[in-house]
């Protein structure tokens, strides 16, 4: 019913959700689900196949790999290694055609604002990147002591209140000048539901997209707009404010319609339309909660943790499609 | 109704209203307001004058003064002067008995954390003072071109998750070693309302309170736990979570009482006792709400705006009672 | 004599002071002062107008403002406004021509490492300004209230141990994207001597060249490498290690030669050419020091005093050239 | 000769240097090194046992552990953490006796500057701790699992100009209301050496002393001001710029002494006694020179990785010492 507020998320798991309660299958979407119980990492595969699937799930065709691990956040001995080796084979699951080329050249882009922490994701992930592009470029794929050298760039571009420009005309630009193989872009999402922030992360290969995030990197960085294949890895970090009064509106409606003590309300509710109830809450969201969002008070240690982690996935992978290459 | 929540709001100001709608006068609490029009700035001073006002309002006995600026947070050619100055005022209104004894010896605390934007104020505040104590000891009042010179000195203590510490304890031992005559903290706070986020400042002579802010800092900063005068200066930057989600319950529940479409429903609310009512929505909040925040999605350039104004009103009344000391 | 140590300025003012001892004119290159007493603001001007003037003095040809003042990273009430305003100037000077379009479009480089603080003053100058490009494009000029709208965009694109790209690769692309009208580059720059670090500003519409400042930005921005006009602002914040313990030498061996006490030793070296002497000081210079800056250290403070003044010289043509033009 | 110039270094390794070209053993001080081949990390054991040695070495009474690794400073897959095994040894060393009281509460000072990157290593250290006195305190001991749980707290003070107080003031006064057991003071130091820079940790049992690292934290940190056991922890970040000055000027007048082509220099200046070679280059060390120091441009990246290692070395430490009393 409420569809109208266009409660937004970025997690295609979360897009799957709202129909699963439906029970009903959706036309050109495969879902695919694994428990790795000793290490309590659950994975999801939502692969989007046609454009059917696309419109239906408000997400473009690709594949969106999910791992979600209650304990990312958490300070952890091994800086959940174990975490970082399957982004790492994600990886290696989007890129596997890419890859086999040889070297690979590949620009990340740590999208957010660094001054506004649950932002803070992709600039956090592209500071301890093992950047090697300028140094093979210099002195030569020998000088890293292997045949074959991938040639890692990373750009932290900013937001669009810091530059005056779309995130994407400064990545076209950089793009077209140093011809990667492929772009990673990192960036801190919005969820649906606070039980899913800080803990889930999504990689797809259909890129970053519109109205992510906290800020609002409009145009996408994609396939189309970039010409080069692009890597989507996101974390949820926030929730719009919107979509916690909206889900505590539909809470509260049914509560009331199931309720024993006011059961005579909820005859009446249940006897209205959508259109009754749609009108009877779309008063009640204040526009003082655009451009609001819900974030946890520890952010910034959970930030901290959680873009480590990516970025020991994203060497690990850089590294290891070195070594294969060498062995192919 | 809601109380039970436990409504979480650091601003007297938003106490008080609560009691307004009641239209109920609340013995032992004096409020007054002017409005400078031309300056858009709208000044209240809620003076808690009796233990009974103390209990009844949720605050200490003491005098807090708001000050109100829609404009505050965005940028101003100059600087918000005009705001700065009004800080400076308030601070001479209540620090007028200490500021007579010629060198006044000032520890600004900062408080909050300084990775987490909205609750960077303190922190940031204290970056842009003008520090002078240590000149003054080690060169004499005279290094400082006039005859009385101000003793000012800061800390930016952390946040416990930090520390391991209480604030108080940190301050406690700094104001025993150092003896400064007075503390002024900076903080941010949480509201109860979105509307007021980053357009108002609280000043009392009530110090800095549990509960307060982003963080927890949990027991107060004030003349008990210091033995010396504290200075509170507060703004609020974000909501709790969970307030604004009972507030959307409470306008959900009014509107069903007052709809046009629903009455039936609304009468049969009508019907019902507050602990009926309270039944209804206790099991609605979320206990993944706990610990969450909501605030603005430009908060960092917000931050920055008003941490720099309120330094200059702390540098202006620093400069200004020096001088007055002199002319005295 | 010590010229084949490559001792490094990026001043065009100190390239002329090595060439003034000697109290040659330089065929090509014309220098003009002016002292503003009052302000203690000392404004040089080195106009390079052929390619033998260039040779000469190892910079290209072009002019170069630059200006001095002892106080410049010193707190101030005004925020040295005096200063801002003389920027302002200087950049209508260099682009008189370029202004009269109506509308300027503009993208602001803030070069440097923001970790490392004498190399911060590029990104933190792009910190402050008011940047409206992407305002104008989605409301139009009218939003600005005026009728020109200046377009001002920004850039920090990081070092290249942090890119993996050179700078000219990422501001080239970017140029051919959102085509300014003019680019901007801000850095910090090394000076031939610590006195100069920190209160002097040099403005040229040479661009910004090879091996400057703490960094190592290797290719230049230059209208040749960008295909718009480049303004180059810098800040000598540096001197290299090795220029250092060269002057020493240089000084040491002019003392033993001017000395009274060794005035023996003196004539000895008076009889040796500058081959000999390059003999006896080439081993000296540890190979230690190479890569290695000096800089005060209360440099925190200066950058942000100084980055803060050329962001008001910034914002202030910006908004100054735009009511030309509405006048105009 | 020189010594009259007052060569600055934090380093008791470094003073010992001095006197070993005399090939004198000075009365009062052990020396011990030993070196670990395999993983190229050289200890050396400086002990200064008597009123007498502390006097010709410039240091007080204690105990010096210096532990040098030349790859200390670049990135490393395992972190280091054959480094941070040693520190913890070393801690536990010094640490012996206290140790043994069962749980241990350690307060850690993070000193130096957070806005000055080579005096930013005590803030970093501090940000890397798994502090839990707080936790402790709240829920309790068996709340982290264990019988024996450290309650370690940390504090960054910043630096006088920031805080307008001598570091010891505020340390002395948290100290006072914490009562922790033992205090870690970790603090970028000054080397006397460029080759020295970022390989070197300095861990005693004497305390952090005046005039150490970047900033000036003028009176120390030891068992006499605070009143418990200070363990210091340094690494030399800089070289005093008048050091390095200094250094060249004996380079060369010893090179003038021996130099072939101009041995009647030599001649000449064998001849002086070291009151006129002092006449000859008191003048020659810049006033400017005063307060700058000289560190390497890719410090940003050496702090990091450094101050990251010895966290680790703290948190491994705090943490074998609990399991150790488990089992004791």
């Amino acid at each position: 019913m409420l569809d109208k507020y266009n409660i937004r998320t970025d997690l295609a798991l979360e897009e799957k959700e709202r129909f699963e309660s439906d029970e009903v299958e959706i036309h050109g979407v495969i879902l695919e689900e694994e428990y790795d119980e000793e290490r309590e990492i659950r994975i999801t595969r939502v692969k989007i196949e046609t454009e059917k699937g696309a419109k239906t799930m408000g997400k473009p065709v690709g594949t969106y790999l999910t791992l979600e691990a209650p304990n990312m956040a958490l300070p952890d001995e091994g800086y959940h290694r174990e975490i970082s080796e399957k982004i790492s084979l994600f990886l290696q699951e989007l890129l596997g055609d890419i890859k086999t080329k040889g070297e690979l050249s590949v620009l990340v882009v740590g999208l957010g604002n660094r001054q506004v922490t649950p932002d803070a994701l992709g600039p956090y992930v592209a500071d301890n990147l093992c950047i090697t592009r300028h140094i093979v470029k210099e002195y030569g794929k020998y000088a890293m002591g292997m045949e074959h050298a991938n040639l890692i760039s990373a750009i932290v571009p900013g937001v669009m209140g810091q530059t005056g420009m779309e995130t994407v005309e400064i990545i076209q630009g950089i793009v077209q000048e140093t011809k990667p193989d492929v772009v990673i872009a990192v960036d801190a999402l919005a969820a649906r539901n606070t039980r899913r922030l800080n803990r889930t992360i999504q990689i797809s290969d259909a890129g970053i997209h519109p109205g992510s995030g906290v800020g609002n990197h409009r145009k996408g960085l994609t396939k189309e707009t970039l010409n080069v294949p692009v890597i989507g890895i996101g974390v949820p970090t926030v929730v719009d404010a919107a979509t916690i009064v909206n889900d505590t509106m539909e809470n509260l409606i049914s509560a009331l319609e199931s309720s024993e003590v006011l059961k005579s309300v909820g005859e009446v509710l249940r006897s209205y339309n959508a259109a009754e109830k749609y009108e009877l809450v779309k008063e009640l969201i204040s526009p003082h909660l655009n451009g609001m969002f819900v974030t946890p008070k520890d952010i910034d240690e959970m930030v901290k943790q959680i873009s480590y982690t990516i970025s020991e996935g994203l060497n690990l992978f850089f590294s290891n499609s070195q070594n294969e290459s060498v062995e192919g």
